[in-house]
């Protein structure tokens, strides 16, 4: 029986898996922090990868996911932000140098987007969105079933679209994206503001929230933090507006720990999406759902990059 | 020698021309107003081909651009908003009933999209955009070589995207999409809302003008006819960004009446996307420029349908 393997590089965890051919099972899986001061993270990785050889030889393929924009074509993390040094780092023909197997090398994001196409809530759909709302928005697209790339890989920023022209700072450094309206954080920071404003609420002012303090709030009926994911809801729902006339889908899947809160976030987001589509024929058989994956998204989008390399 | 014969229908006049295989210029063009009382609308249609037909055969393909909504997989008319009667209209069946010739049909921004890659401007870009401003916003998207259609071909709507929240109505229904405040209208009703303030002009207040009127006030020094031109071109510029990080393509093309205002709409446009860019990389040898093919792009953009059929 022959394998592939499968890694998702996170700024904190590196996970890897091995993949029997034909299934979508991982035989077994390791974790491994991705940094430690003795080694670099190279190292460490190498180190992980061959751990994982050696209990099941032979290895037909290898992907990978990183946290970082990437150059898929050409197999380069173009700057990792939480890995020191991974700038221009040629990781494809490192790890091919190493173990002599086809490597390939995606964005997580991406990535994501072809494990829930291939294995998730986008199975069977030819032309899908997949959008993750956590930390930040992410995503990937699936046209006539094939990830969506563009010249240099850099594609499907679907977060990084201006929703409100002068709006809140964005953590790329533009402004009003919708990653700066809607993401934890930003529900988060914007409660912060009321709060300052003096609206009243459940929740204090004066100190850090985080997303999930504020969905807990709201879920005991606290207005304002009610009012918080109906304005993200309603920022993302126009925004898959605009997804459905520039793609035409017929699956938008979000994940993400923000899509963890029901429908205090999928209320307005299909109330936002349904009233700003230009014609009902946009929404003729569309599913708008969560992501089946959970956090084993990431190994997944390279357990499918690794089968694509051998099994076309 | 054999030929094609390439359709372009607009609600007011009809072109069609015959072009020889291996020729991107046209043998012979024709045009009629696509009503008449007399006729039907098809009839008309289906006896213009036939005249084209007759000078010249054999015809291995018909290509149709339409300005309409169109499902191009299985040739339908959707709804042709300037045609009476024009709705589901299965006109690929009725035109290859006729000839039996292979037909295929297309949006026509679409097609201009596929022109302006194939003849004109986009010539060698991989992943390209198309946009055109004029009475409406439209446009087309190449990835990787393909024309974007979408599940039903209805993507590429790219002037239906939400710009500014709760902004002026769009001709589709909905406020605030970038064809509500940068089509040549909508930059032609923002100088008469101003004016209507009092805003001193040479432009006169209380008629209704045109954005060929504003943009000829601007060259005469007029401020707020540039004004109204920064405006509309920031929006666009910042819309060009996100479609940057949407598509990550090589060439942005811009077709249509107000492209042809020069540095009155190209200098905010360049500027607010340089400036709107998450990443400089997404500027990389990226391309924003004019359309080459001019009012026989539609023509070029069903040639290119047609000669896809037979040449693939």
């Amino acid at each position: 029986m022959s394998n592939y393997i499968a890694i998702d590089i996170g700024g904190t965890q590196t996970r890897a898996a091995l993949f029997a051919t034909q299934s979508s099972t991982p035989i077994l899986t390791q974790r491994i922090s991705t940094q430690k001061e003795s080694e670099t993270p190279l190292d460490r990785l190498l180190g992980l990868i061959a751990s994982i050889w050696e209990q099941s030889q032979p290895v037909l393929a290898i992907g990978v996911a990183a946290a970082s924009p990437v150059d898929p074509y050409r197999g380069i993390v173009i700057d990792a932000p939480n890995i020191p040094g991974w700038v221009n780092l040629p990781l494809r023909q490192y790890i091919e140098d190493r173990f002599h197997v086809p490597v390939a090398l995606g964005n997580d994001a991406n990535l994501a987007a072809l494990a829930e196409w291939k294995f998730g809530a986008g199975k069977g759909h030819r032309n899908m969105i997949y959008i993750t709302v956590s930390t930040g928005i992410g995503g990937g697209v699936i046209l006539d079933n094939q990830l969506l790339l563009g010249e240099r890989g850099m594609a499907g920023e679907l977060g990084h679209i201006t929703v409100l022209p002068d709006g809140p700072l964005c953590g790329c450094g533009q402004r009003g994206h919708l990653e700066a309206v809607a993401s934890g954080p930003s529900i988060a920071r914007w409660v912060e503001l009321e709060l300052g404003q003096g609206i009243p609420s459940i929740l204090k002012a004066g100190h850090s929230l985080t997303a999930k303090e504020v969905s807990s709030a709201a879920s005991q009926g606290d207005a304002l933090a009610k009012a918080a994911f109906q304005r993200a809801g309603t920022f993302i729902g126009r925004t898959f507006a605009d997804y459905l006339h520039i793609f035409n889908p017929t699956a938008i899947i979000v994940g993400g720990g923000v899509s963890r809160s029901g429908p205090l976030i999928f209320d307005p987001i299909r109330a936002a999406m349904q009233s700003s589509v230009m014609s009902p024929q946009f929404l003729d058989n569309l599913t708008l759902t969560t992501a089946a994956l959970g956090d084993e998204v990431g190994l997944m989008g390279a357990l499918a990059l690794a089968q694509n390399l051998i099994e076309k």
